[in-house]
């Protein structure tokens, strides 16, 4: 398989992690790609029209996009589940992924804001309602009990990749000393094998 | 249940067609709220931290979202199925849902950006970035078969409701003309009984 990638983008790191904690990262080729929102890539536009990573696109060259789905895909390549196969228990945990998601979207906005589009035209007001969707996302996410040790889900993955990004990208925002159970899961979680390899500043 | 909703917004039109195609749209009480990307709903971010709507909640409390997992619960309560269960087959459609999530995705930006920003603070390279997006992908559509009769998957819907915003928010836009497919689908599924009854301009 092979997967259009760049290092600095969480939602590939997501997909990435999972495929490391699933065991198939071996089997994934990474083609680095830059895409931004106004410059597509015409190597990631033959796969997928919207030039966005991650994109994988299989042995049987078939194109699987966005991120949700590919991890989805490669979640029934091995009998290890990241996220439970239905029930109650299964929307529990993907209305909490959606947030992930959405974190990481807001907090891409606000980086694009306040560093890729043009300082004349930056909206502080834009900027701050992503960041505050961030921020309200990290408060819902202390109330949750996360796992660091053992078989971690998405839900884990996808919530260390928001954090990792924060870190990386907003190095400014404090996110921890009001949100000591995410400190403790992170600071653990930064120890797996798969982390440290995916890190954007290595 | 509740869903949080607003008239305008495309993403929650799919939950609400959705609702309708499994006939489950009366055992949905909407409230109508409005929400935008720089003032948070406090009704909203109750149930969801990204204060962002379609936001669905159950009769027994749970909140969930985002649409596309909302789709996924309510396709769990009929016989009826909007997309494949397993197998290839459903990594093709989920992979084309992502696209026309992403067509949505991108029409917002681009309405952000024309309408809802300060006007000496607009950049033209965002908003055609947007539209570039949208317009590759509608290519892409153009080359899938649809079918707008009998019974319908989330596929149709999602594009439907992409051609019925861009109607709605872009009239200037025309995307028929070079996409006689897409035209005819639409055409083809304005039809449906659901569709007129969602219609953000009635």
């Amino acid at each position: 398989m092979k997967l259009y990638y760049s290092n600095a983008s969480p939602f590939a790191r997501k997909v990435l992690v999972a495929a490391h904690e699933l065991g198939l990262a071996d089997r994934i080729e990474l083609v680095t790609v830059t895409v931004t929102p106004t410059a597509a890539s015409a190597e990631v536009v033959a796969a997928n029209p919207l030039s966005k990573i991650p994109t994988l696109v299989t042995d049987d060259g078939q194109a699987i996009y966005d991120s949700r789905v590919i991890v989805d895909y490669l979640d029934t390549l091995t009998p290890r589940a990241l996220a439970p196969r239905s029930g109650a228990e299964r929307f529990a945990i993907l209305t909490e992924l959606a947030a992930a998601d959405g974190l990481l979207d807001a907090a891409l906005l606000a980086r694009y804001e306040q560093m890729f589009r043009p300082e004349p035209l930056r909206w502080t007001d834009w900027a701050e309602g992503q960041l505050d969707k961030v921020r309200r996302t990290l408060d819902h996410f202390e109330g949750l009990t996360l796992k660091a040790e053992g078989e971690v889900g998405i839900l884990e993955i996808a919530v260390a990749c928001g954090l990792g990004y924060l870190d990386f990208r907003f190095a400014s925002e404090d996110w921890r000393t009001s949100r000591p159970k995410l400190a403790a899961f992170y600071a653990a979680f930064s120890q797996r094998p798969a982390w440290p390899i995916t890190d954007p500043a290595r």
